[in-house]
């Protein structure tokens, strides 16, 4: 099955936009088993439009294009594709009152321009679109169907994954089943050669591999063909988990702060932070999860050795005998944050994060991560690569990763 | 000037890699004055690369290519390319010789697939690539030249960089002047009615004016063509900053986190922060600028009221009576962190970032920010729109705001 993307707009053209839709799609639509065969781009111009329309509908049996549907004279996607059919453009009374009905509700004033968004080429099947203004629409081109979506993003992906994709599903018959497992501390090259068995099983001949590196978490996704695929790739799954063990911290949809967070909710339990090195990343990411002030009431960002000795009680003998990126000084902000903060957990951060800082003993990347609880406090060391932004971000998921083992 | 790009590898036309390379080159040919005219991504498959070549190079003058020059199988640019010439493949001598260098400087095994990195269409002329292994090439077609570059983001943008863009700028004789103002609080509908008098001045035909909205900000940009360019763009800076006068922080690549720190740093001193509803991401902003820890000693993300209280000495009537979301709060929180933390300048936050919590008095999006210093405290009230993350981005961004307002 040949499909292709067709986006359109001057602001994608300029650099000042990403083109954040299509790469969504590509991710849908290869859960699928479709890999888009080609993806074009093309200004607000009407003879442009008119002919990438035409060679994309002339190759794809789906051409799925985002933009030019607003009311401006820059949207030109009807238009256009009317051009194409050689049909003229005719008015949608339904549509029509559907975007009167929605100006009154929002009392804004429609103006004759808004008409233009009820306008379709005729023998156009219409797309109702309840994420916003503009319907989306779909006509039969020889070699099979042209479907045309707003490019706002919330509107496209609704249409999409309202109208788009379950009725490419039905057209493809056997959907493969695909599946995704969520790796910390696993390098994306030892996650490679650590799949070789799975991969090199002939019992898994057909299926399709990839790695996502979602920094500092590497993603292994796998996608299964034919009858009894959901079978095979949930055997997959048990197999690669098998090969990963505790590694693996999540599939599909889920993501690490928001586990740890409900983890914490589910045992009616808090946790405190000490950053030094990570200088609020890690409050800022569990405090992003809705609802995190039913798990953290404290973050205490200790950059100045001062305000590790005042706030936490960190012994000011240890910070200068051992310094301040060093074990006991990570453990004692763990145990510093869990009783300042009153909290059954208690996390400390300390370490370089550069890019200047670093000694030939305690270079750029080192970092300790340490974690205290009513169990007693345990410590990681690790040497990260990377800039000062890479260096945190591993250094708060690190945390993260301490507490999703300790809340099993 | 038609200028396309050709993106090609499988990665990105599955999801799993945003072509961010195409968006970057886009922006800078905008600074030329070039608008990209058609961009296309294909997949690793000789057919379909040709086929987009030969399409791209009938059209352009300039097609820029990224992507397909790496050492395996899949990588197929310069043979297609090749074959769309008509011409053979042939070794370049002195780039085999700085690939060679290049493994053993790193101490890395030479594969003969690395070989293919040398290879290149017969008159093409090579562009050589101190970034990384691949160089880049280009080749004259009938209407224009065909260049292509490595996929790998630092290697393209950096013989984009050195090699692409002067020539073109050369190419294009005279290059227009590109400008950019940076504005706080001023929503990107309003910039573009208070712009009205400078875009409809006569004196300002050819122009091309854009609004990228870098949410919370919105940056304001003008390119000017023509011989004295450069004064007109200049002229216009300063029509713009009348028209916003204090909105206006910065220009061109500032940031506003780094300008704060600048400030700081500049006048020898330090900032504490208290934060409720932002949770640390104010502090993660101003600790991600390398050299934070000079103007930065405490960051205390005080989620619970009874941290407020304790570590802040937010008087307990005060949260029992006004709320924790209130004006004397946030200047408790703002007083309270300068005391503490022994600062300068001290930031209190504290507001409503939802989804829940909200009250008919105080809604989803209420938030107060308060700034402590030896001169006093100012405070401001703000209700903001939008999700949790944007509440949350844009308190924190008040903040860095009014510092850099009292910083002048």
């Amino acid at each position: 099955m040949i499909v292709e993307i067709l986006s359109t707009g001057d602001e994608l053209l300029t650099g000042q936009v990403v083109d954040t839709n299509s790469t969504w799609l590509m991710d849908r639509l290869w859960d699928l088993g479709v890999m888009v065969r080609r993806k074009t781009l093309v200004a607000d111009d009407r003879a442009d439009l008119v002919a990438a329309i035409r060679e994309t509908a002339a190759r794809a049996e789906l051409v799925v294009m985002s933009g030019g549907m607003g009311p401006t004279e820059d949207d030109l996607t009807a238009e256009c594709v009317a051009a194409v059919l050689g049909v003229p453009l005719e008015l949608h009374e339904s549509s029509l009152r559907v975007i009167e009905e929605r100006f009154r509700k929002f009392g804004r004033t429609m103006t004759p321009n808004n008409r233009k968004q009820a306008m379709f080429p005729r023998g156009a099947e219409v797309i109702p679109n309840r994420f916003g203004t503009a319907p989306g629409f779909a006509v039969k081109v020889a070699r099979g169907e042209v479907v045309c979506l707003p490019g706002v993003p919330l509107e496209f992906k609704g249409l999409a994954d309202e109208w788009v994709l379950p009725r490419l599903a039905a057209r493809l018959g056997d959907v493969p089943a695909a599946r995704v497992l969520k790796l910390f501390g696993v390098p994306e090259s030892h996650a490679d050669d650590a799949m070789r068995p799975v991969m090199d099983d002939p019992a898994n001949a057909g299926v399709r591999w990839g790695y996502r590196a979602h920094w500092p978490e590497v993603h292994v996704k796998w996608t299964v063909p034919g009858p009894d695929a959901a079978a095979r790739a949930d055997r997959i799954r048990d197999a690669v988990r098998a090969i990963f063990g505790e590694a693996v911290w999540g599939e599909a949809k889920e993501e690490l702060p928001e586990l740890v967070v409900a983890r914490l909710a589910a045992r009616g339990e808090r946790v405190a932070l000490a950053e030094s090195c990570t200088g609020g990343l890690l409050a800022e990411l569990v405090t992003r999860v809705p609802g995190a002030s039913n798990v953290i009431d404290l973050g205490v960002v200790a950059y100045a050795n001062a305000m590790k000795e005042r706030l936490l009680g960190v012994p000011a003998g240890v910070l200068a005998v051992e310094g301040a990126v060093s074990e006991p000084v990570a453990r004692a902000l763990a145990e510093g944050a869990r009783r300042v903060g009153g909290a059954a957990w208690g996390v400390g951060i300390t370490g370089i994060a550069g890019p200047t800082g670093g000694t030939p003993e305690k270079p750029v990347g080192t970092v300790h991560v340490a974690l205290a609880s009513a169990a007693g406090t345990v410590h990681v060391e690790r040497q990260y690569r990377g800039d000062r932004e890479r260096i945190r971000r591993q250094a708060a998921y690190e945390a993260l990763n301490l507490l999703r083992l300790a809340l099993r």
